[in-house]
C-alpha cells in the first residue's frame, strides 16, 4: 500500500428513522458490538492520521462512544450526502494525503477492502476519484456503475438509467477514496439541481469524469457493504455474520451441535476440540480453552475458560468469570468476578460473586456468596479443597481456610480455619403428630372453605 | 359493509384423526390461543347475531372452550360439508341476513377478508354465493375456480378438472358467503351422487350457476386460509405466524438479536427500544414497556413489565407479575402474583410468590417466598428499600418494613419492623482440626474400598 | 433375505485430518451416539457372524469404543480404501459367506439397504460385487456408475470420466458387498497404478468386469450414505437427523411448537400428545410418556417420566430420574438418580440427587439434598405426602416421614417421623432502628468516597 496518510471521513448524521429509536443508528450492536465501532475498528487497522466523523441527530451519543478516538463535525441542516462530506473539510485542513470516505451504517467493510482502494487510488493512472461496487444477488433500484474496465464511464441512478444501464449489475456502493485535494475541490463543484434538491457525494465521478480524469472502480462482496436501515437489517445482519462466524469455528476444531442456536461476540475465542450444545450465547469478552464442553442453554460473557472445563447446561458466567483448568460450573450457577482454581466445582444453584475458590474446592448446592450488603461489595475468598456445604450462605468479606468444611445450611460470617469444621445449625424442635394434626385441621378448613361457596 | 345482520357457521365436526390427540383439533394452540379462538376473535369483529359451531367428535371440549360464546349444533352422522352446514339451519330458524361459512381449522382468516365477502355478497349484482380463493405458490391438488372476471363460471374438483381446468392456480378454500335464505334453499339440492357418498357444500356454486345466479370470487393471501390437518401443519402455521409477528416487531422499534428464537403469544404488547435478545418465550398477557432488555432465555407469562426494566437472562415471570419501571428480574429467578416497584432488584437464584415488593428493594441471591403450607397461599409484603440478606426464607404470611435489614441465611417467620434489622441465626460451632480428620479417615476409607475391588 | 453368514468390514482408518480433533472422527457424535456405534447398531441388526474394523490413528479410542464387540485389524501404513480391506483378510479367515464393505463415517445405512445389497449378492445372476450408488442433488466430483439395467458397466472417477459419463448422475457410495471368497481374489489383482499411488477398493468392480463377471448396483437415498469429514458436515447431518425425527415425532402424535429447537437423541422415546416448547435438549435414555407436557428451556438425559407430568420450564433431568405420574418438576429444578411417585412436586430452585420422593409430596422451593460428602453419595428418602419447606436442606442419609413437615429454612440432619413436624431454627435477633442506623452510616460512608475522588 502507499505511504501517504490516510484519513477516514465516516458518515454518521442520518436520522435513521426506520429504527424507530433513541439510540443512533450506527450504536446499535452487531456481535456485540456498536456497528460503528465494527466499522473504526477495521479503518484503525490503516493507521489513518485523522477520523472525522459527520454527526447530525443525537451526536452527543455518537461523541460518547468515540470517546475522543475520532474527530467530530456537524452536518446541520442536512443537505446530501456531497454536504455531509463537506463538513469534514474543516477537520481536515492541512492534510495532504487520502481520503475514504465510508457510513456508519456500513459496518463490516474488511480493511483488505480499504486497502484495495487506497492502492487503486495510488495506481500509475492516479485517478480522480476511486468507488466501491459490489454485485448483489438482486440489483434492485441500486444506483449502477457504468465501467470500461476497471474505469467508470458514468455513474448512473436506477430511477434516471436506461434500459441498457439497468441491466448492468455493478451497484455503487456508495464508498470512495479520493485524494483531499481533489476531494473539497469536486465537492465544491456539486450543485442541488435534483428532484430531491440535495447535494449528492456521487456526482463527484460524473464531474472528474468530465474533466477527463479517470475514476476507477474496486469490487467487493455485497456482504461487505451491506448497510443497514430497519432493524430487520440489523437482526439480518447479525445473522450473516453469525453464520460466518459459526462456519469458521467449525473449520477451526469446534463441534457445534445446532449451529444456528450459538452466538459469538466479535471477539470470543474459542480453542480445539471445544463442544457447544444447542444455545449457547456469548457475550464480549469471552476466551475458552482446548477441550471445554458446553452444554446447552448457557450465558457466557467476559470469562476466560480453563482447558478441560466443563459449563452448563444453564450456567451463567458474567464478567470477571476465571475458570482454572478442569473446574466444573453446573446447573442454575451464576459467577461474577470469581477466579476458580483447577478442578474447583459449582455444580448447582449457586452464586459465586466477587470470590476466589482454590483448587479443587467444591461449591455444595444452593451456596451464595453475600457479596453486596446495598452499598459495597465485599470478597470472599475460598481456599484450597475447602467442602461448602449444601444451602450456605458466606457472608462476605469472609475467608474459608484450606480443606475447611462448611456444614449445610450454615451461615458463615466469621472466617473459617484451615482444616476446621464450621457448622452453624439452630435447634432441632421435633414435634411428634402435630404434622398430622396439621393435615387434619387443613383438610377441614378446605373442605368447609369449598362448602360455604 | 353492508347493515344486514350476519351469522357465522363454524364447522368443527371433522375427527382430526391426523393429530393424533386426544384434544379436539381446533383446540390446539398456536401463539398460545386455540384456532377456534383466534377465528371467533376475528369474527365476532363483525359483530355476528348469531354464531354456530357444528360439533361431532369431543363436542364437549368445544363446548367447555366456547363457554356459551357460541350456539352448537351436532353433526352426527358426518356426511360431508354440505351435511355439516345444514346442521345450522335449526339455530338459524328466523335469522334473515347473510351467512359466512367458516372452519374452525382455517383459523386466521382477516376480519378484513371476511367483511370483503360479506360487501361482495351485497353489491348491485346480488351474487348467491361468494366463495374464497386463493393462488398457492404450489396448486396441488385443491379444487380449482374457474372464473370470467369475479364471477364464477364453474368449480371443478382437481381429480375431475381438465388439463385446461388443473392450469387454473385460482383455488378453493371452502369458505363463503351466502344469504340465509338461499343457503338453506340451495343445500337441499345438493346430493351425494360421488365417490364418496357425500353432500359437498361446493355444489351449491353449481347448482346456483345452473340457476343462472351469479357466484363470485374474493381472493385472499394463502396464509389467510391455510387450513391445519397434522402436527406438522401446526407447527409450520405456528412457524409462519411467528415470523409475520416477529417482523412487525421489528418495524415497530423492538430488537430482536435472533428473531427466529422469540416466540411471541397473540396479545404479546411490546413498546419501541426493547430488546430481546435470543431464545425468550411470550406466553399470553404479557405487556412489555418502552426500553425494557429482556436477556437470553426468559419465559414470560402473564406479566406487565415497565419501562426500562431489565430481565433475564433465565428468568421466568408467571401471571400476575407486575415490574414497576427500571425493576430488575435476573437469572434463575421465577416470579408469580408478584407486584415489584420501581427500582425493586432481585438478581438471583430466587422464588418471589403472592409477594409485593416495594420501590427500591433488594432482594438478595437465594431469597425464597415460602408461600404456601401445602393447603393454603399466603402474602408476603416487602416494604421500600428493605435489604433482604441472600438465601433467607420469608415464611409468609410476614411482612418486612421499610428500610428494614434481614440478615443472611435467616428464617423469618415474624414481621420485621421499619428500620429494625432481623437476623436469625443458629449457634456457630467450631472444631479446629476435625475437617483435616475427617479427609484423612475417608480417603482412607476411599483407597480401602478401591483396595478391595 | 439368503441365509449365508454375513461379516462386515468397517474402515476406520483414516485420520479425519479436517475434524481438527483429538478424538477419532467416527467416535464424534449424532444425536448422542458415536458415528460408528449408529453403524454398528443397523449391521448388528442383520446378525453378522464376524464384524471387522479396520483402524489406524487413535486406534485405542475406537478399541475402547467398541469394547469387544468387533475385532479390530489395523492398516499400517495406509495405502488406499482396497489396501484397508485387505486388512481384514486375517479376521476373517475361515469365513464362508458375503462381506459387507462399510465405512465408519458413513453411519446411517439402514439395515434394509444393506439387506437389499445382500439380496442382490445372492440373487440368481450371482454377482461378483454389489455396489450402492445414489443420486445427489448436485453429482459434483463423486465417481460415477454407469449401468444397463442394475448391471455396472463401468465405474469411473470423476476425473477420469468422459463428458457423456458426467452427466449420468448416479455416484459410487463406496460400499459394496462381495462374497468373501471373491473379495481378497479380486484385491490381490488391485495394483497402485495410479496418481495417488493408492489401492483402490472401487477397482474390483472393473477387474470383475473384465472377467465378464456380473457386478450389479443397488440405489438408496443420498441421507443413508452421506459421509462426515469436517464438522460442518457433522453439524449439517446432525441437522438432517433432528429434522427427519422431528418429522416423525409429530406424525406420531406429539406437537413441537417449534421443532427446530427440539433436539432428539437416538433412542428418545415419545408417547402421545406430548406437548413440547421451545428449545428442550433430550440426551439418551429418555422415555416420556402420554400427555406430558415439557415446558421450554429443559435438559433431559436418562429419564423416566410418567403420563401427565409436567417439566419445566428450565428444568434439567439427569441420568436415573424416574417421575411417576402426574409428578411436576419446575423451573430451575435438578435431579439426579431421583425417583418421585405419583403427583410428588418440586416446583422451584430445587436439586434432588440419589432421591426417594412418595407421592404427593411437595417440595418446597430452594431445598438441596446435601447427598455428598466429598467423598461418597448418600441416599435421601422422602414419604408420601411429606410436605419439605421452602430452602431447607436434607444432609443425608436422611429419612423423612410420610405426612411430615419440615420447617422452612431447615437443615435437617436426623430422621424425620412419621407425621412429625421438624422445624431447625436458630435465635430471632431483633434490633430496633439498627437498619436505619446502618443506612445512614453506610449513604455517608458512599458521599465520602465519592467526595474523595
Amino acid at each position: 500500500m502507499s505511504n501517504r496518510p490516510i484519513a477516514a471521513i465516516i458518515l454518521a448524521a442520518g436520522k435513521g428513522t426506520r429504527m424507530k429509536s433513541d439510540l443512533h443508528k450506527v450504536l446499535h450492536p452487531i456481535a456485540g458490538r456498536a456497528m460503528l465501532m465494527h466499522l473504526m475498528a477495521s479503518v484503525d487497522a490503516l493507521d489513518p492520521v485523522r477520523k472525522v466523523v459527520i454527526v447530525g441527530d443525537k451526536a452527543d451519543q455518537i461523541e460518547a462512544a468515540l470517546s475522543g478516538s475520532a474527530s467530530l463535525a456537524l452536518q446541520e441542516p442536512q443537505l446530501g450526502t456531497g454536504h455531509a462530506v463537506q463538513q469534514a473539510e474543516a477537520a481536515l485542513t492541512g492534510f495532504e494525503g487520502d481520503v475514504l470516505i465510508l457510513y456508519g451504517d456500513v459496518p463490516f467493510v474488511p480493511t483488505a477492502t480499504m486497502g484495495a482502494m487506497i492502492d487503486r487510488l495510488n495506481a500509475p493512472d492516479a485517478p480522480a476519484v476511486v468507488v466501491l461496487a459490489f454485485e448483489p444477488a438482486d440489483a434492485q433500484h441500486y444506483g449502477r456503475v457504468i465501467t470500461r474496465g476497471d474505469r467508470i464511464t458514468k455513474m448512473v441512478e436506477y430511477k434516471d438509467a436506461s434500459e441498457a444501464e439497468r441491466a448492468v449489475t455493478l451497484c455503487n456502493s456508495g464508498l470512495m477514496a479520493v485524494r483531499a485535494a481533489d476531494l473539497f475541490a469536486l465537492l465544491a463543484r456539486v450543485t442541488d439541481e435534483n428532484a430531491a434538491k440535495e447535494f449528492y457525494l456521487v456526482d463527484i465521478v460524473n464531474i472528474a469524469n468530465a474533466d477527463r480524469r479517470t475514476c476507477a472502480v474496486v469490487t467487493t462482496d455485497p456482504f461487505d457493504v451491506a448497510g443497514i436501515n430497519s432493524r430487520a437489517e440489523l437482526a439480518a445482519m447479525e445473522s450473516a455474520w453469525q453464520a460466518r462466524r459459526r462456519a469458521q469455528a467449525m473449520a477451526e476444531g469446534a463441534s457445534l451441535l445446532a449451529p444456528e442456536t450459538v452466538w459469538f461476540a466479535w471477539d470470543t475465542h474459542l480453542g480445539r476440540d471445544v463442544l457447544i450444545e444447542p444455545n449457547v450465547f456469548f457475550g464480549p469478552g469471552v476466551s475458552v480453552a482446548d477441550g471445554v464442553r458446553i452444554r446447552a442453554n448457557c450465558h457466557i460473557e467476559g470469562a476466560t475458560i480453563g482447558a478441560g472445563c466443563e459449563v452448563g447446561p444453564f450456567a451463567r458466567l458474567r464478567p470477571g468469570t476465571v475458570l482454572g483448568e478442569k473446574a466444573k460450573i453446573g446447573n442454575f450457577v451464576e459467577t461474577k468476578k470469581a477466579v476458580l482454581g483447577q478442578g474447583a466445582k459449582a455444580n448447582h444453584l449457586t452464586y459465586l460473586g466477587d470470590a476466589t475458590v482454590g483448587a479443587g474446592a467444591n461449591i455444595g448446592a444452593g451456596t451464595i456468596t453475600c457479596n453486596y450488603d446495598g452499598y459495597f461489595k465485599y470478597q470472599t475468598v475460598i481456599g484450597e479443597n475447602a467442602f461448602i456445604g449444601s444451602n450456605s450462605a458466606l457472608v462476605a468479606p469472609v475467608k474459608i481456610g484450606r480443606d475447611a468444611i462448611v456444614g449445610a445450611g450454615s451461615a458463615v460470617t466469621r472466617d473459617v480455619g484451615d482444616g476446621e469444621l464450621r457448622l452453624v445449625r439452630g435447634e432441632q424442635l421435633v414435634k411428634p403428630g402435630w404434622a398430622d394434626r396439621f393435615h387434619d385441621a387443613m383438610r377441614k378448613k378446605k373442605a368447609a372453605e369449598k362448602g360455604a361457596k
